[in-house]
């Protein structure tokens, strides 16, 4: 068996087998998704990541098929003319494409990759509608901190604000009487295979789709006010991934009994762990300069040697490290650091790094 | 155990588990979706897919959320202003209604529920771009014979044509040659937990939507060219569910092993079975009073016991059938008549039902 620091698919997570046979014999893939069995499953769901999150009943819950499809379902909400995007590498430059897929006019702050914000440097633009940030750059390993987006939103509190925690979901401790609206998948921190996108959604980000669609389309499919309405109703308007959203359920009670608190501070224990080892050992160094736009997620390495002959040594060691992303494929390695990974075998991948 | 001969979410293919477990041991749900294993893993589903619904390589075989994730594609794609729904149930009903919330403008020839349609009685609006049919109405049990569906191109060859077969694939036996486009999900007669759609679709539908974008947008989510254009390396724009794809491919394989024509033979067999009983045995009649309109895959039977009171004696001897749809939920029973039941089980459940 191999472990998986990849950024996603990642490893799963422990108890995943566990879950994934109690899922199997108790016939739950056969149930129907118009069942109070269903709903309750639904709601348990979504109790738990409630929970974890710290969401408050202002903001539903919904489940989709991928976070990007969720990007699309922002967009179609939340912009009737104009949207904001801050970019700084491939991810949330998706994110910006999405909105002129629908022929929205989207601005942009852009930075290499590699490079963060804060929001003392942003300046939005007067008619855009929607903030879009992303809090974990999967592609640069580079992080908003938390704090800096929260005082984004207090400088524009007239604008609606959205943050990708795809990749970093339940690392930040957003507040969510900021943050109308975040989103994230399965296959990340979770420890589940992919094909499940939870988007946390306000009133505010409701009503303003229900004012779009007095002129504009939204979307046919998991347009946000049908969403919703299923959703008090502990359902989805079509059929659901029932086992992704069962499985979730179970992984983030999994996460509350441990607690949102601990996974963060073993999470920051591994990162920090990793970045030392990095920035100390000859042929590897930090990728991201600035410590404090650094992701505590998604841990991204400059090597001397190419990627691939790092990736093939600690792969005989059982072990499997991503390569960089697009134009830094070779000369960089990207090392997730999800729950699903212990302290012990992080500190088993530094031993073998450092013997490359 | 129980036996589901509901409508879908439905029975799970016997060989289900044995294909999970392989998936879980060989840790594919932590396989990267940009790796050559995810290629070869994808191409053969493509494959054995293609096999069992005889697809030409004129089409491309696309992998996403859902059918109604599909329904919003196929009209942002091949409709730029028009299309024309055939609407029998709430399923084709729903499919027009998506037409509405993309602000296209939507045609519909409407019948009765338990009515069907033959080609000889439509006459598709001139400027509708697109017609859209059902092959199986899950709501009512109404199924459109494929001479019909194939009659209806050839009398409309300049039209698109897209035939919703999500609760009756692999039974149809399409032309693609004539078929422009047509989808299912894996939740009903494959067997499978829900969260895959699949798309097939053509050339022609890809050029409509590259020309419909010069002008209005086509979705930025799994729009059809970028589809398309992973599809030619064997992947997906996004992260898929490579768990359901894994799993669609080794049961359509199964499913190839048997020979379609023997799986729509027992197909035919079966639902002759409970036709039969329901045609013969007080209490219970076809809902479907055209023969020939009647589905292979979805039976629906009128019952003069409340329909609960049927479930439930049915489910005290281990089976669980489907309740009607809508309006009809108390005087309709629906049973499924996937693969995954059996000739025998089929027989069990009628001897079920003789005695309540």
């Amino acid at each position: 068996m191999q472990t998986f620091f990849t950024p996603g698919p990642a490893q799963l997570y422990p108890t995943f087998e566990k879950h994934l046979q109690n899922f199997v014999s108790g016939q739950l893939g056969s149930i129907s998704h118009r069942s109070q069995q269903y709903r309750d499953l639904h709601r348990f769901t979504v109790e738990q990541v409630r929970i974890l999150l710290n969401v408050p009943e202002t903001h539903a819950i919904l489940f989709l098929g991928s976070a990007s499809e969720i990007w699309e379902r922002i967009l179609f909400s939340c912009v009737e003319l104009e949207s904001f995007h801050l970019v700084n590498g491939s991810f949330s430059e998706k994110f910006y494409d999405y909105a002129h897929g629908l022929n929205k006019y989207a601005h942009k702050l852009e930075k290499p990759m590699g490079e963060g914000f804060t929001a003392a440097e942003v300046t939005v633009p007067e008619y855009a509608e929607l903030i879009c940030t992303t809090h974990n750059e999967t592609s640069s390993g580079v992080q908003m901190n938390v704090a800096e987006i929260h005082k984004l939103k207090q400088k524009n509190p007239d604008k609606l604000i959205a943050v990708d925690i795809v990749s970093s979901a339940p690392y930040p401790d957003l507040d969510f009487k900021l943050i109308d609206t975040a989103f994230f998948s399965i296959q990340k921190a979770f420890g589940l295979p992919a094909g499940l996108g939870v988007w946390i959604v306000n009133e505010k980000c409701l009503k303003k789709a229900e004012s779009i669609r007095q002129q504009y389309s939204i979307g046919a499919h998991n347009n946000l006010p049908t969403l919703w309405k299923n959703s008090l109703n502990n359902e989805t308007p079509a059929t659901p991934n029932v086992m992704a959203i069962y499985l979730l359920g179970k992984i983030a009670e999994d996460f509350n009994q441990i607690g949102v608190k601990t996974l963060r501070k073993e999470t920051e224990q591994k990162a920090q762990l990793l970045y030392k080892f990095i920035e100390k050992h000859k042929g590897f160094s930090p990728f991201v300069k600035e410590k404090a736009h650094r992701s505590q997620t998604v841990i991204v390495a400059n090597t001397e040697l190419p990627s691939a002959d790092v990736i093939k040594a600690v792969k005989e060691k059982g072990m499997v490290i991503g390569t960089g992303y697009g134009q830094f494929k070779s000369s960089q390695l990207r090392i997730a650091n999800f729950p699903a990974t212990s302290v012990e075998q992080v500190q088993e991948l530094i031993k073998v790094l450092e013997t490359v």
